[in-house]
């Protein structure tokens, strides 16, 4: 695996500093593995960051120790922490946040449990009653949410990569196969051009049960005649792309191709309102609109799309906006899906996703693959 | 997928009643995924259980609709409820707990983080301010960690499962292949034979990788020589299996024969020890002593083995003991891993992982794989 050069790390670091300070915080906390990896390049199932003014601490356990030395090695500052199985992992944390000794020390209030806060509080107050804990949120998720030239290079390699792998299995003769048969096909080809493992349980929804919005793959058989939704994903170095076509066995009826077309035109309505600086919402708006001027307003019950990065579901939000959610205009670098869906219960679904990357002049899409199978 | 029948989830959910009665709560917020699903059959992604003295709500929202009501049709005493997408999640959570106006309102405190508690705390306050929050801990866990004899069923017929599609996978041609392609092998099968998905990242490791004890897949080539540590599980109706075979590619040498063996007997040793009131940590012991024997000890650098349910790593935990967690004391029902393993960086490494069941006279193998392979 390939991770983010050092360089790129130690700005991530420097621009993190710069949100501490204006939160208020002398030292931070990152507990959360996607804001570890996005900070140091450790990908790891047990591990954390404290960052404060002028040091910086990866500690981890001796699973990653090699791993993680060889990644410290080009980060000035950084201080790698190794613990052993005998010591709780937490007090290493509330040990690095001593190095302060006075001050306020913030947490990540979204990935902290409230357990492994009182524990923290109560060994902080022993260790050193001068830090205050402070619950902040999204420090590190805003750094994340615009993704640099190396970030884009990934994720449009890995776009790439997924568009190969959906050419290569949806013409394959899948008819007589259950769902869950496909779901491997698709996972093996998946591996086969060189995702590190799935995004997210694949998705084969044929005839009905491409209604049911929970749906993943089950033991139906595909039939002529079916609609059958495929939303698959992969994970490549690290970041996450997703895709979803949706396909008919044998020629589609005139209704299937015309929710076909429906949804692909509102897609296209969100991808050309792309925009830097318009709201993320008005991504959603205007497919939304599209939609609705196809009679599929009721149909359409889910947002329009998600960020992409090192998580499959992440900023920018692509959904109506929200009264207490404050309006997030989109930048270039910010790359999210865009897949309308309409859902029929006991009929079955249409659903179009494609990942999409927004530049100073509009948008381009990282994934392409034709939207029309029969 | 199967669920428990009706009488068992209210059987549970009385069960938990008398917890909390011992927890001083007149309420509880469950909010672990797994625990919902224990007590309802619900497997959702967003989703929580309000228990009372005398009521039960199931909040999730309106993708589970269909299912959920089907699954609360035959528990007397539970309300549904589907929380609209206008409306946050956690506040359904908090009128829920309004019901019993005033006392003690439970919530587990390492499933909920500090930014859903302070959300809580200020609703209730507004809402019921004769109500107090109290985090608690491991009251639905310490029912899971038993299994009743449904859940034995599934786990033996998941457990058979496992060892067939092993014995069809490891027979087969792999010299040649990459470990990632191996792993698409393995995971085709696990569907093949029923699972609905993999338990984790199977991990294909071959020759020097088989010592990094984070490894999971990559582009290393089998090659005749190497050892190949294949671990693998699956999901069957909700619950975890999970088994590792060490193989070798071509005749193994003596030093590779050796080291099978000695794993191999130290797993048996694990199994020898268990029965019903000794401590779950004597399996280690016996695990590790042997492993020592041999001289291993240095080479075997993790826990014994985990329990085995709803999650592939839960109580009870089968590794050292540690001062500050009580003892546990094996019970009939209780199941997990036997998988002790030796380590040699840039050579590689053997583990041998089966699954066990603790029965009134002592125990028995979930799975059944040969040992030795080459």
């Amino acid at each position: 695996m390939t991770v983010a050069p050092a360089g790129l790390r130690l700005a991530r670091i420097a621009r993190l500093r710069e949100g501490m300070v204006e939160s208020g915080c002398d030292a931070l906390l990152v507990t959360s593995l996607s804001n570890v990896a996005y900070l140091t390049g450790l990908f790891a199932s047990a591990a954390g960051v404290v960052v404060t003014r002028d040091h910086c601490a990866l500690i981890t356990d001796g699973r990653y120790l090699g791993i993680a030395r060889e990644l410290v090695a080009d980060l000035t500052g950084l201080e790698l922490v190794i613990t052993p199985a005998s010591k709780p992992f937490d007090l290493a944390f509330a040990e690095a946040l001593c190095r302060i000794e006075q001050g306020t020390a913030g947490f990540e209030s979204v990935h902290f449990t409230v357990k492994r806060f009182a524990d923290l509080e109560t060994r902080l107050s022993a260790m050193a009653p001068g830090v205050r804990l402070l619950g902040v949120e999204g420090l590190v998720e805003r750094l994340r949410v615009v993704k640099d030239d190396w970030e884009l290079g990934v994720l449009s390699e890995a776009g790439g990569r997924l568009s190969e792998a959906a050419k290569c299995i949806i013409p394959k003769a899948l008819a007589g196969m259950k769902e869950r048969e496909v779901a491997a096909v698709i996972e093996a080809e998946l591996r086969r051009v060189g995702f590190d493992k799935p995004a997210f349980d694949t998705i084969v929804a044929a005839g009905p049960n491409g209604a049911i919005p929970h749906y993943r793959a089950g033991d139906r058989v595909l039939a002529s005649g079916d609609l059958v939704v495929l939303d698959f994903g992969g994970m490549f170095h690290g970041y996450a792309v997703d895709l979803t076509r949706t396909i008919t066995l044998g020629p589609a009826t005139a209704r299937q191709q015309r929710l076909l077309e429906d949804v692909a035109a509102a897609q296209d309505a969100g991808f050309k309102a792309i925009r830097a600086g318009v709201p993320a919402t008005d991504v959603d708006r205007a497919t939304r609109e599209a939609m609705a001027g196809a009679g599929l307003a009721e149909a359409f019950g889910h947002g329009t799309g998600h960020g992409l990065g090192l998580e499959v579901h992440e900023r920018p939000r692509i959904a109506p906006a929200r009264a207490e959610l404050p309006a997030e205009p989109l930048e270039p670098g910010m790359v999210f899906t865009i897949e309308p869906g309409a859902y029929f219960p006991e009929w079955g679904g249409v659903r179009i996703e494609d990942d999409a990357a927004v530049t100073r002049t509009g948008a381009v899409w990282l994934t392409d693959v034709p939207r029309f199978w029969s």
